[in-house]
């Protein structure tokens, strides 16, 4: 029998918990035994090249199973189980961590199992998130970077990787529009942490006294963002110690725009209650409608009063690969730092997320400590490449490898046809909510981004007049539906109220494997599960 | 032939940039030639999924090929090139990314190049940093965790990773001795956010409007930690808005061990300056010597004065896991918070780190903020597994998996073992430095941990009196000995200067590969290198 065949016999029993053997990798010996096999026998164990390998092969059976099935529309997204279901070991599958060692046959199985109870992020179904998707050449990167086992302090101990995340990040900076003599940045830990860190670095450009002296030797800071923005403009001001009451929300218009002379009448108002206004955060596809701030108006309102102008752009930054939709943030070259998340439009695996700062040397001044046991000025090469001292972290995980394969192995122009095909897959949903009945759009305006938002209105709510008891009934549709689709497993998208509207969902297109016939099943799922509400 | 010897062949074959054919995963059809494929043509790909197995089969292949060349004795830890080398392109690998795609022939290429100029951290002879080796199971784990590409925030996402991260704080509080109905706790991106972590829920237990209404509207307040503790405090201090300067350093005995009765007078000393203290951070393994502070002291004067006592056992964590060495953690259980990093000496891929609160709720009530497109309450199970807001991040990449199947696949007790065999290392060296002439320990007691310090002294410098002249010279020497090191590629370990202490050796074992023939290398290579100086 062939490799590949015997290898998808094996793959196509995965989930199955009957004993696993090596067959497939070691025909002319006995099949190794895992039952009897503990870690302790893989390498670095003398002889344990052998096992390694096969090990391994077996694993790579169980993921490549896993991967062939998420791909397949017949593969349901989901098989949900409450957390008092998993913990009490379904079909033997025990999360139980004891002081005796399991057999390798065992890790395997309950690789398997990990995988049956998980959720398929990478189905093309699945609408729930704004990373979606599983895109094979970011999985290799994936691989690679974990047998590396890395750090990114040091260009002693990470120079291929430090040198790739300079050549990200410059080519990032020129992609926003800044010039090549200005740019800074770091990779980390999602989105949050980089929207901390653009007013980390805010706060020390215009009171570098605060890094040794605190909050208390300043005056009272604030902050503007728009009320679409993400949550972490909120809780990074709670972290830093300025307050979460200290950030002052803008008014959007109805398609969730921040608007600009409400910024300017904000900034006017809280000096007048003696806080002292010092950053704008403007967004580039906020989290629920997909909305672009006006970033040349809020440029030149932040120039008039000398703010720090940040573009939190983690879920709208993968436009600007797209020729067809990078003027949808225009003006955004004119900010002085920009959060980008390469692991939501473009498809990059969790987590790969950037903070660009325009002025360099702010980055490494405002967190640099010198630790003389990493960071040694005495070093045989260039220490400018000792990155790690701009950091907020000590150890930092490599995110930057598997960024740079993807661009290696799509080019640009791969990211820019990735992009757009997403956002026709919007703007088909969007078309399809027109012409079906029983749906009806959050806003009107076509959408910007892959957001689309809705509510479905099920036939006996049809006649209902606007008002508090149509709102009240219409507010559990979409948690009943969402509740329905879970038990299924067929297809999984978010819902939220916002403001003064109700529960609506909110479908968000990242996933490339995404087709609109998808678009299609979600919208007859929702009809089929939510008909009768 | 058979497969694995093919296997081999191509495995041996891992540097070199010919061709490479998927002959092994495909011998009854003509091979597939990767350099006409490109990564269009993998999953979701319609009829993707042969190529796909084979693309990753292939990759599998190399990294099987640099794992099993890590692990042995006679590769070399790295190939050191200059910045400028490596970006000029080496040998055709070029770090520049294009707006064409690259064939995956070529992608297979640039990750044979990316491991071949990289840092064989997995090396026995790695001793460059705290967390060194490669664990295959939990590089396994990582495998799988990419493959799942899931998100940390909500258990709607992530059931299982979810339950496991409480299975595995559970079990960590249980360990650090806590009962069970108290401890709480998240996995985070590295020590220093485990610290950052400990420092602001510390600031919310005493002061809650700090959230809302930042530093400002408290009294000056005041942080304790050792002289030789990690310098992640004072960066918290600063990040959090508190002012690296009111971070008071403690000072230390001999052996790097913070001296109680310094603390007590540093506390009373800054509370007549007006300060307030509120936080006293103590070391389980400080980074350069190892030591362990004394925890019971510690916790007495916490408990006199009413400060939060947090211990950053992120290096010496992993001696809990040793029935031989855990009474050197004595008290910790007295902690309010713990951080401690499983990615350094409990082998597991980077990175996993944790912080552990003694108090529960303490840690959701001072960073959520409910977003209502993640964090609904209206949902169809516990919601109170929804940790995510837990977080200051919003995404949280999958640390616990890997950290899980370890723990299965070693027990508690291959843990213990692990730990175990990485002190006798450090015993062994201690004992040889004694013996052999030219080596000088940095501090004469048997270190606590698996840290060992010394300096080396040329024969040359042997009749120097102690002195300014001496300690010029010496100086000079760890630095010159490590530059060659590097050069060489045999062997890596890190030097830094301490206090008053010239540069010195520091050798640290985390890495089980590491057997004593290598300690003897070490020794044996440092001497042969700086003979001369």
């Amino acid at each position: 029998m062939d490799f590949l065949e015997l290898s998808d016999r094996i793959i196509d029993s995965a989930g199955s918990h009957k004993q696993i053997s090596a067959a497939a990798t070691n025909r002319r010996q006995a099949p190794t035994d895992f039952s009897i096999i503990y870690s302790k026998d893989l390498l670095p164990a003398s002889g344990g090249e052998k096992v390694t390998k096969e090990f391994l092969h077996e694993l790579l059976n169980i993921l490549l199973g896993y991967i062939c099935k998420s791909s397949r529309r017949s593969g349901k997204v989901l098989d949900f189980h409450h957390p008092h279901q998993l913990k009490e070991g379904l079909e033997g599958f025990s999360l139980q961590l004891t002081d005796k060692p399991e057999t390798l046959e065992q890790i395997l199985v309950d690789c398997r199992d990990t995988l049956k109870y998980g959720v398929n992020t990478g189905h093309p179904r699945f609408f729930n998130q704004l990373s979606s998707g599983l895109d094979l050449i970011g999985l290799a990167g994936e691989w690679l970077t974990s047998t590396a086992n890395s750090n990114m302090f040091t260009y002693e101990v990470s120079p291929v990787f430090i040198l790739m995340e300079e050549v990200l990040l410059k080519k990032m900076q020129g992609i926003v529009g800044w010039s090549d003599d200005e740019g800074d940045g770091i990779f980390c830990p999602g989105g949050t942490i980089s929207n901390l860190y653009s007013i980390l670095v805010a706060r020390y450009y215009f009171y570098p006294e605060v890094k040794t002296r605190g909050m208390r030797a300043l005056p009272q800071l604030a902050i503007f963002t728009s009320e679409h923005s993400h949550y972490s403009v909120k809780k990074s001001a709670a972290v830093l110690g300025m307050g979460s009451e200290n950030v002052l929300m803008v008014k959007c218009d109805e398609s969730g725009k921040m608007i600009p002379v409400e910024l300017e009448s904000s900034i006017v108002a809280a000096e007048e209650r003696g806080l002292v206004p010092f950053y704008v955060n403007a967004t580039a596809g906020t989290t629920v409608y997909g909305a672009f701030d006006p970033f040349n108006d809020i440029a030149d309102i932040c120039h008039g009063h000398n703010l720090w102008m940040h573009v939190d752009a983690a879920w709208g930054g993968g436009l600007l690969m797209s020729d067809r939709h990078r003027m949808k943030l225009q003006g955004i070259e004119r900010a002085w730092s920009v959060t980008w998340n390469p692991h939501k439009m473009m498809g990059v695996p969790l987590q790969c997320s950037v903070i660009l700062i325009k002025k360099r040397g702010l980055l490494q001044d405002c967190n640099e400590l010198g630790a003389e046991y990493l960071f040694q000025r005495d070093k045989p090469y260039d220490v400018s490449y000792d990155t790690g001292d701009k950091s907020i972290q000590c150890g930092r995980h490599v995110d930057v490898f598997k960024f740079w394969l993807m661009w290696k192995a799509k080019g640009s122009e791969g990211f820019g046809s990735q992009v757009n095909k997403c956002l026709e897959n919007a703007e088909y949903l969007y078309d399809q909510l027109q012409r079906r009945t029983g749906f009806e759009l959050v806003f009107k305006n076509k959408p910007e981004h892959s957001n689309v938002c809705f509510w479905y209105i099920p036939p006996t709510m049809r006649g209902l007049p606007p008002g508090p008891d149509r709102d009240t009934r219409l507010h559990q549709v979409a948690p009943r539906i969402k509740h329905r689709m879970m038990e299924q497993g067929s297809v999984l998208i978010g819902y939220q109220p916002l403001g003064d509207k109700v529960n609506f969902f909110r479908c968000v297109f990242s996933n490339p494997a995404t087709q609109q016939e998808d678009v299609d099943f979600l919208l007859d799922e929702i009809t089929r599960l939510g008909n009768d509400l």
